[in-house]
Protein backbone atom coordinates (compact mmCIF):
# COMPACT_ATOMS: atom_id res chain seq x y z
CA UNK A 1 0.00 0.00 0.00
CA UNK A 2 1.00 3.26 -1.13
CA UNK A 3 0.47 5.23 2.50
CA UNK A 4 2.53 2.51 4.43
CA UNK A 5 5.58 2.64 2.07
CA UNK A 6 5.49 6.59 2.27
CA UNK A 7 5.23 6.12 5.99
CA UNK A 8 7.96 3.80 6.61
CA UNK A 9 10.46 5.87 4.10
CA UNK A 10 10.04 8.77 6.41
CA UNK A 11 10.41 7.11 9.40
CA UNK A 12 13.68 5.66 8.15
CA UNK A 13 14.89 8.86 7.83
CA UNK A 14 13.83 9.66 11.30
CA UNK A 15 16.03 7.35 12.67
CA UNK A 16 18.86 8.04 10.58
CA UNK A 17 18.60 11.66 11.94
CA UNK A 18 18.35 10.03 14.95
CA UNK A 19 21.34 7.76 14.97
CA UNK A 20 23.58 11.03 14.25
CA UNK A 21 22.44 12.88 16.96
CA UNK A 22 22.85 9.63 19.27
CA UNK A 23 26.43 9.72 17.81
CA UNK A 24 26.74 13.00 18.95
CA UNK A 25 25.95 12.28 22.18
CA UNK A 26 27.70 9.33 22.56
CA UNK A 27 30.61 12.03 21.68
CA UNK A 28 30.04 14.61 24.84
CA UNK A 29 29.48 11.41 27.07
CA UNK A 30 32.86 10.09 26.43
CA UNK A 31 34.33 13.51 26.47
CA UNK A 32 32.95 13.68 29.68
CA UNK A 33 33.88 10.26 31.08
CA UNK A 34 29.62 9.71 31.81
CA UNK A 35 28.45 5.98 31.51
CA UNK A 36 24.83 6.21 30.67
CA UNK A 37 22.02 4.18 31.22
CA UNK A 38 18.12 4.44 29.76
CA UNK A 39 15.88 3.13 32.15
CA UNK A 40 12.49 1.56 29.99
CA UNK A 41 9.21 0.23 30.72
CA UNK A 42 5.55 0.57 31.09
CA UNK A 43 4.25 3.46 32.87
CA UNK A 44 3.52 3.15 35.96
CA UNK A 45 6.75 0.02 36.65
CA UNK A 46 8.45 1.92 39.16
CA UNK A 47 11.21 3.47 37.22
CA UNK A 48 11.21 6.55 39.58
CA UNK A 49 10.51 4.64 42.67
CA UNK A 50 13.41 2.63 41.76
CA UNK A 51 15.17 6.14 41.06
CA UNK A 52 14.42 7.39 44.38
CA UNK A 53 15.66 4.19 46.11
CA UNK A 54 19.13 4.37 44.18
CA UNK A 55 19.53 7.96 44.82
CA UNK A 56 19.33 7.58 48.26
CA UNK A 57 21.65 4.64 48.77
CA UNK A 58 24.27 6.08 46.26
CA UNK A 59 24.85 9.40 48.34
CA UNK A 60 28.64 9.65 48.23
CA UNK A 61 29.40 6.52 46.87
CA UNK A 62 28.74 7.31 42.97
CA UNK A 63 28.03 10.82 41.07
CA UNK A 64 24.32 9.91 39.69
CA UNK A 65 22.56 12.68 37.39
CA UNK A 66 19.26 11.71 35.96
CA UNK A 67 17.44 12.90 32.42
CA UNK A 68 13.94 12.34 33.15
CA UNK A 69 11.30 12.01 30.69
CA UNK A 70 7.64 12.27 30.13
CA UNK A 71 4.88 13.53 27.97
CA UNK A 72 4.02 16.11 30.48
CA UNK A 73 4.73 17.36 34.10
CA UNK A 74 7.74 17.88 36.04
CA UNK A 75 6.03 15.69 38.75
CA UNK A 76 9.25 12.94 38.14
CA UNK A 77 11.85 15.25 38.58
CA UNK A 78 9.93 17.04 41.95
CA UNK A 79 9.91 13.57 43.39
CA UNK A 80 13.54 13.69 42.87
CA UNK A 81 14.31 16.74 44.12
CA UNK A 82 15.36 16.27 47.04
CA UNK A 83 17.96 13.88 46.78
CA UNK A 84 20.02 17.18 45.30
CA UNK A 85 21.57 15.58 42.12
CA UNK A 86 21.73 17.19 38.98
CA UNK A 87 18.63 16.75 37.07
CA UNK A 88 16.46 17.83 34.71
CA UNK A 89 13.16 17.17 33.04
CA UNK A 90 12.46 16.91 29.40
CA UNK A 91 8.75 16.92 27.75
CA UNK A 92 7.66 15.64 24.92
CA UNK A 93 4.70 17.17 24.82
CA UNK A 94 5.88 19.71 21.76
CA UNK A 95 5.76 16.45 19.42
CA UNK A 96 2.95 15.16 17.43
CA UNK A 97 0.06 15.27 20.21
CA UNK A 98 2.77 14.20 22.74
CA UNK A 99 5.53 11.68 21.53
CA UNK A 100 5.58 8.40 23.26
CA UNK A 101 9.09 8.31 23.69
CA UNK A 102 12.30 10.18 24.08
CA UNK A 103 14.73 10.75 21.33
CA UNK A 104 18.47 11.53 20.63
CA UNK A 105 17.60 14.97 20.06
CA UNK A 106 14.93 15.82 22.95
CA UNK A 107 18.08 14.04 25.12
CA UNK A 108 20.57 16.74 23.47
CA UNK A 109 18.19 19.14 24.71
CA UNK A 110 18.48 18.24 28.25
CA UNK A 111 21.88 17.78 28.20
CA UNK A 112 22.76 21.66 27.98
CA UNK A 113 21.12 21.62 31.89
CA UNK A 114 23.27 19.01 33.04
CA UNK A 115 27.45 19.07 34.35
CA UNK A 116 28.02 16.17 32.52
CA UNK A 117 32.05 16.33 33.99
CA UNK A 118 30.38 16.14 37.34
CA UNK A 119 28.06 12.85 36.62
CA UNK A 120 29.74 9.19 36.83
CA UNK A 121 26.68 7.56 35.84
CA UNK A 122 23.61 9.24 34.34
CA UNK A 123 20.99 7.78 34.01
CA UNK A 124 17.71 8.50 31.38
CA UNK A 125 14.36 7.69 32.18
CA UNK A 126 12.04 7.18 29.34
CA UNK A 127 8.60 8.09 28.83
CA UNK A 128 6.47 4.84 29.59
CA UNK A 129 6.06 2.85 27.02
CA UNK A 130 6.74 -0.82 25.62
CA UNK A 131 7.11 -0.06 22.30
CA UNK A 132 8.55 2.56 20.30
CA UNK A 133 11.27 3.53 22.99
CA UNK A 134 13.11 0.37 22.03
CA UNK A 135 13.82 2.04 18.20
CA UNK A 136 15.52 5.43 19.34
CA UNK A 137 19.01 4.97 20.56
CA UNK A 138 20.12 8.39 22.40
CA UNK A 139 23.61 7.74 22.21
CA UNK A 140 23.53 5.13 25.75
CA UNK A 141 25.69 2.60 27.15
CA UNK A 142 23.17 0.18 28.82
CA UNK A 143 19.71 -0.55 28.22
CA UNK A 144 18.15 -1.53 31.54
CA UNK A 145 14.65 -2.27 31.32
CA UNK A 146 12.17 -1.81 34.83
CA UNK A 147 9.41 -4.58 34.68
CA UNK A 148 6.65 -5.23 37.39
CA UNK A 149 5.18 -8.39 38.07
CA UNK A 150 1.52 -6.82 37.85
CA UNK A 151 1.63 -6.83 34.08
CA UNK A 152 1.35 -10.59 33.56
CA UNK A 153 3.60 -13.45 32.72
CA UNK A 154 3.30 -12.90 28.80
CA UNK A 155 4.31 -9.68 27.84
CA UNK A 156 7.64 -10.40 26.76
CA UNK A 157 6.58 -12.51 23.85
CA UNK A 158 3.72 -9.55 22.90
CA UNK A 159 6.22 -6.77 22.99
CA UNK A 160 9.46 -8.79 22.19
CA UNK A 161 11.54 -5.76 20.65
CA UNK A 162 11.88 -3.91 23.91
CA UNK A 163 12.55 -6.87 26.16
CA UNK A 164 14.99 -7.85 23.14
CA UNK A 165 16.93 -4.58 23.51
CA UNK A 166 17.19 -4.93 27.20
CA UNK A 167 20.59 -5.34 28.75
CA UNK A 168 19.55 -5.28 32.34
CA UNK A 169 15.90 -6.59 33.60
CA UNK A 170 14.78 -5.24 36.85
CA UNK A 171 11.57 -7.12 38.00
CA UNK A 172 9.85 -5.20 40.09
CA UNK A 173 6.71 -5.07 43.10
CA UNK A 174 7.71 -8.76 44.13
CA UNK A 175 6.57 -7.76 47.57
CA UNK A 176 2.81 -8.07 45.16
CA UNK A 177 3.63 -11.58 44.63
CA UNK A 178 1.81 -13.48 46.75
CA UNK A 179 -1.11 -11.48 45.79
CA UNK A 180 -1.20 -12.36 42.14
CA UNK A 181 -1.76 -15.27 40.14
CA UNK A 182 1.51 -14.46 38.26
CA UNK A 183 3.86 -17.54 37.42
CA UNK A 184 7.22 -15.63 37.66
CA UNK A 185 8.81 -18.95 35.99
CA UNK A 186 6.72 -18.76 33.01
CA UNK A 187 7.74 -15.28 32.98
CA UNK A 188 11.38 -15.66 33.11
CA UNK A 189 11.35 -18.44 30.52
CA UNK A 190 9.28 -16.18 28.28
CA UNK A 191 12.32 -13.56 28.88
CA UNK A 192 14.64 -15.90 27.97
CA UNK A 193 12.57 -17.11 25.15
CA UNK A 194 12.93 -13.54 23.52
CA UNK A 195 16.48 -12.34 24.98
CA UNK A 196 18.29 -15.55 25.99
CA UNK A 197 20.08 -15.23 29.53
CA UNK A 198 19.31 -10.94 29.96
CA UNK A 199 20.80 -9.91 33.35
CA UNK A 200 17.77 -9.58 35.58
CA UNK A 201 17.42 -8.88 39.00
CA UNK A 202 14.51 -9.75 41.22
CA UNK A 203 13.24 -6.88 43.45
CA UNK A 204 10.61 -4.09 45.08
CA UNK A 205 11.50 -0.53 45.05
CA UNK A 206 8.86 -0.54 48.01
CA UNK A 207 10.36 -2.66 50.41
CA UNK A 208 14.18 -2.22 48.86
CA UNK A 209 14.55 -6.10 48.13
CA UNK A 210 16.86 -6.32 45.39
CA UNK A 211 18.40 -3.29 45.90
CA UNK A 212 22.05 -4.23 46.96
CA UNK A 213 22.72 -5.96 44.08
CA UNK A 214 21.35 -3.11 41.53
CA UNK A 215 22.93 -0.64 43.12
CA UNK A 216 26.14 -3.05 43.29
CA UNK A 217 25.57 -3.43 39.37
CA UNK A 218 25.54 0.37 39.00
CA UNK A 219 28.85 1.01 40.99
CA UNK A 220 30.42 -1.89 38.25
CA UNK A 221 29.40 0.79 35.80
CA UNK A 222 31.86 3.97 37.52
CA UNK A 223 34.78 1.61 36.33
CA UNK A 224 33.57 0.52 32.62
CA UNK B 1 13.86 22.62 13.40
CA UNK B 2 13.17 21.06 9.88
CA UNK B 3 13.32 17.82 10.87
CA UNK B 4 10.33 18.54 13.37
CA UNK B 5 8.34 20.67 10.75
CA UNK B 6 8.63 17.60 7.94
CA UNK B 7 7.48 14.89 10.37
CA UNK B 8 4.53 16.90 11.61
CA UNK B 9 3.28 17.61 8.02
CA UNK B 10 3.53 13.85 7.30
CA UNK B 11 2.12 12.71 10.33
CA UNK B 12 -0.90 15.04 9.65
CA UNK B 13 -0.86 13.09 6.27
CA UNK B 14 -1.41 10.16 8.04
CA UNK B 15 -4.32 11.07 10.41
CA UNK B 16 -6.35 12.45 7.42
CA UNK B 17 -6.24 9.21 5.90
CA UNK B 18 -6.91 7.16 8.86
CA UNK B 19 -9.73 9.60 9.31
CA UNK B 20 -11.13 8.97 6.30
CA UNK B 21 -10.89 5.04 6.81
CA UNK B 22 -11.95 5.32 10.06
CA UNK B 23 -15.31 6.83 8.32
CA UNK B 24 -15.67 4.07 6.26
CA UNK B 25 -15.33 1.71 9.22
CA UNK B 26 -18.08 4.05 10.76
CA UNK B 27 -20.69 3.26 7.67
CA UNK B 28 -19.91 -0.49 8.12
CA UNK B 29 -20.52 -0.26 11.52
CA UNK B 30 -23.85 1.81 11.16
CA UNK B 31 -24.72 -0.23 8.31
CA UNK B 32 -24.38 -3.67 10.21
CA UNK B 33 -26.20 -1.74 13.72
CA UNK B 34 -22.98 -2.59 15.43
CA UNK B 35 -22.30 -0.73 18.62
CA UNK B 36 -18.01 -0.27 18.66
CA UNK B 37 -16.55 0.11 21.75
CA UNK B 38 -12.40 0.64 21.75
CA UNK B 39 -10.43 -0.45 25.10
CA UNK B 40 -7.36 1.14 25.50
CA UNK B 41 -4.67 0.81 29.11
CA UNK B 42 -1.11 0.40 29.53
CA UNK B 43 -0.04 -2.67 29.02
CA UNK B 44 -0.61 -5.68 31.61
CA UNK B 45 -3.96 -3.30 32.96
CA UNK B 46 -5.98 -6.10 32.67
CA UNK B 47 -8.34 -5.36 29.65
CA UNK B 48 -7.94 -8.81 28.33
CA UNK B 49 -8.93 -10.63 31.57
CA UNK B 50 -12.00 -7.89 32.00
CA UNK B 51 -12.85 -9.42 28.62
CA UNK B 52 -12.92 -12.74 29.95
CA UNK B 53 -15.12 -11.78 32.87
CA UNK B 54 -17.43 -10.00 30.20
CA UNK B 55 -17.68 -12.54 27.68
CA UNK B 56 -18.44 -14.74 29.98
CA UNK B 57 -21.25 -13.16 31.60
CA UNK B 58 -23.18 -11.20 28.76
CA UNK B 59 -23.42 -15.01 27.49
CA UNK B 60 -26.87 -15.20 25.94
CA UNK B 61 -28.06 -11.60 26.71
CA UNK B 62 -25.77 -9.86 23.92
CA UNK B 63 -24.09 -10.67 21.04
CA UNK B 64 -20.27 -9.28 21.60
CA UNK B 65 -17.54 -9.30 19.52
CA UNK B 66 -14.14 -9.01 19.76
CA UNK B 67 -11.28 -7.54 17.63
CA UNK B 68 -8.29 -8.16 19.41
CA UNK B 69 -4.73 -5.99 18.69
CA UNK B 70 -1.45 -6.91 19.84
CA UNK B 71 2.18 -6.19 17.87
CA UNK B 72 2.92 -9.50 18.14
CA UNK B 73 1.18 -13.19 18.83
CA UNK B 74 -1.96 -14.05 19.12
CA UNK B 75 -2.20 -14.83 22.96
CA UNK B 76 -4.86 -12.69 23.72
CA UNK B 77 -7.24 -14.40 21.17
CA UNK B 78 -6.54 -17.53 22.44
CA UNK B 79 -7.09 -16.40 25.47
CA UNK B 80 -10.58 -15.97 24.33
CA UNK B 81 -11.50 -18.53 21.94
CA UNK B 82 -13.01 -21.03 24.11
CA UNK B 83 -16.20 -18.21 25.13
CA UNK B 84 -16.98 -19.31 20.99
CA UNK B 85 -18.25 -15.56 20.31
CA UNK B 86 -16.63 -13.90 16.78
CA UNK B 87 -13.00 -13.39 17.51
CA UNK B 88 -10.14 -12.24 15.09
CA UNK B 89 -6.64 -11.28 16.35
CA UNK B 90 -4.49 -8.09 14.55
CA UNK B 91 -1.20 -7.83 14.30
CA UNK B 92 0.67 -4.44 14.33
CA UNK B 93 4.06 -6.32 13.73
CA UNK B 94 4.11 -5.78 9.63
CA UNK B 95 4.66 -1.74 10.64
CA UNK B 96 7.64 0.23 11.63
CA UNK B 97 9.18 -2.36 14.12
CA UNK B 98 5.45 -3.06 15.29
CA UNK B 99 2.81 -0.42 15.76
CA UNK B 100 2.16 1.03 18.51
CA UNK B 101 -1.26 1.54 18.22
CA UNK B 102 -4.21 0.17 16.02
CA UNK B 103 -5.53 2.51 13.41
CA UNK B 104 -8.24 2.33 11.12
CA UNK B 105 -6.65 0.67 8.34
CA UNK B 106 -5.92 -2.67 10.88
CA UNK B 107 -9.03 -2.55 12.00
CA UNK B 108 -10.70 -2.50 8.29
CA UNK B 109 -8.71 -5.64 7.63
CA UNK B 110 -9.81 -7.43 11.01
CA UNK B 111 -13.07 -6.87 9.79
CA UNK B 112 -13.30 -8.64 7.15
CA UNK B 113 -13.04 -12.26 9.38
CA UNK B 114 -15.94 -11.25 11.71
CA UNK B 115 -19.48 -11.38 10.88
CA UNK B 116 -20.60 -7.99 11.75
CA UNK B 117 -24.68 -8.21 11.14
CA UNK B 118 -24.49 -11.01 13.90
CA UNK B 119 -22.61 -8.80 16.68
CA UNK B 120 -24.29 -6.09 18.77
CA UNK B 121 -21.27 -4.70 20.19
CA UNK B 122 -17.80 -5.08 19.10
CA UNK B 123 -14.99 -4.77 21.43
CA UNK B 124 -11.84 -3.45 20.04
CA UNK B 125 -8.56 -4.10 22.02
CA UNK B 126 -5.62 -1.42 21.30
CA UNK B 127 -1.99 -2.44 21.86
CA UNK B 128 -1.39 -1.31 25.65
CA UNK B 129 -0.23 2.19 25.43
CA UNK B 130 -1.12 5.22 27.08
CA UNK B 131 0.25 7.95 24.18
CA UNK B 132 -0.55 6.54 20.62
CA UNK B 133 -3.47 4.98 20.53
CA UNK B 134 -5.35 7.93 21.51
CA UNK B 135 -4.45 9.78 18.43
CA UNK B 136 -6.14 6.94 16.14
CA UNK B 137 -10.15 7.27 15.48
CA UNK B 138 -10.78 4.04 14.07
CA UNK B 139 -14.64 4.39 13.77
CA UNK B 140 -15.64 3.78 17.43
CA UNK B 141 -18.45 5.16 19.12
CA UNK B 142 -17.21 5.32 22.44
CA UNK B 143 -13.61 5.19 24.14
CA UNK B 144 -13.22 2.97 27.17
CA UNK B 145 -9.88 3.11 29.17
CA UNK B 146 -8.89 0.72 31.82
CA UNK B 147 -6.81 1.42 34.43
CA UNK B 148 -5.03 -0.83 36.62
CA UNK B 149 -3.89 0.95 40.27
CA UNK B 150 -0.90 -0.42 40.58
CA UNK B 151 0.29 2.18 38.23
CA UNK B 152 0.16 5.32 40.40
CA UNK B 153 -2.45 8.43 40.99
CA UNK B 154 -0.08 10.64 38.65
CA UNK B 155 -0.48 9.08 35.46
CA UNK B 156 -3.90 11.27 33.97
CA UNK B 157 -1.78 14.27 34.42
CA UNK B 158 1.62 12.93 32.36
CA UNK B 159 -0.47 11.11 29.48
CA UNK B 160 -3.63 13.67 29.37
CA UNK B 161 -4.58 13.16 26.10
CA UNK B 162 -5.17 9.33 26.85
CA UNK B 163 -7.25 10.51 29.85
CA UNK B 164 -9.14 12.70 28.52
CA UNK B 165 -10.31 11.00 24.98
CA UNK B 166 -11.92 8.55 27.25
CA UNK B 167 -15.85 8.09 27.73
CA UNK B 168 -15.67 5.60 30.76
CA UNK B 169 -12.88 4.78 33.03
CA UNK B 170 -12.79 1.57 34.42
CA UNK B 171 -10.29 1.46 37.72
CA UNK B 172 -8.97 -2.05 37.55
CA UNK B 173 -7.30 -4.52 39.96
CA UNK B 174 -9.42 -2.82 43.20
CA UNK B 175 -8.15 -6.74 45.13
CA UNK B 176 -4.56 -5.15 45.29
CA UNK B 177 -5.47 -1.51 46.65
CA UNK B 178 -4.53 -2.79 50.40
CA UNK B 179 -1.07 -4.02 49.06
CA UNK B 180 -0.39 -0.82 47.57
CA UNK B 181 0.57 2.89 48.30
CA UNK B 182 -2.18 4.43 45.63
CA UNK B 183 -4.06 7.02 46.89
CA UNK B 184 -7.60 6.54 45.15
CA UNK B 185 -9.05 10.11 45.80
CA UNK B 186 -6.14 11.48 44.87
CA UNK B 187 -6.33 9.51 41.51
CA UNK B 188 -9.95 10.76 40.80
CA UNK B 189 -9.11 14.10 41.73
CA UNK B 190 -6.39 13.64 39.39
CA UNK B 191 -8.71 12.04 36.48
CA UNK B 192 -11.27 15.10 36.82
CA UNK B 193 -8.67 17.45 36.60
CA UNK B 194 -8.25 16.83 32.78
CA UNK B 195 -11.69 14.99 32.26
CA UNK B 196 -14.42 16.09 35.08
CA UNK B 197 -16.66 14.00 35.86
CA UNK B 198 -15.45 11.37 33.60
CA UNK B 199 -17.94 8.21 34.00
CA UNK B 200 -15.80 5.20 35.81
CA UNK B 201 -15.97 2.26 37.54
CA UNK B 202 -14.55 0.80 40.04
CA UNK B 203 -13.35 -2.85 39.84
CA UNK B 204 -11.64 -6.08 39.92
CA UNK B 205 -11.90 -8.45 37.07
CA UNK B 206 -9.79 -11.07 39.45
CA UNK B 207 -12.87 -10.83 42.22
CA UNK B 208 -15.59 -9.67 39.88
CA UNK B 209 -16.38 -6.67 41.91
CA UNK B 210 -17.85 -3.66 39.46
CA UNK B 211 -18.69 -6.41 36.56
CA UNK B 212 -22.44 -6.18 37.60
CA UNK B 213 -22.07 -2.13 36.75
CA UNK B 214 -19.99 -2.79 33.91
CA UNK B 215 -22.13 -5.18 32.41
CA UNK B 216 -24.87 -3.26 32.93
CA UNK B 217 -22.90 -0.67 31.44
CA UNK B 218 -22.47 -2.75 28.43
CA UNK B 219 -26.02 -3.51 27.98
CA UNK B 220 -27.83 -0.26 27.77
CA UNK B 221 -24.99 0.37 24.35
CA UNK B 222 -26.79 -2.01 23.01
CA UNK B 223 -30.29 0.19 22.70
CA UNK B 224 -28.26 2.92 21.32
Amino acid sequence: MHRAAVKKVVLEGVLDANDALAQANRTRFDAAGTYVIIMMSSPGAGKTAILERTLDRMRGKLRLGVLEGDVQTTLDADRLARFHVPLVQVNTDPGFGGECHLDANMVRSGLAELPLDDIDVLIIENVGNLVCPAEFRVGEDTRVMVYSVTEGEEKPLKYPLMFRSADLVLVNKLDLLEHLDFDLEQFLANLDAVNPGVERILMSARTGQGADEWCSWLEQRKTR
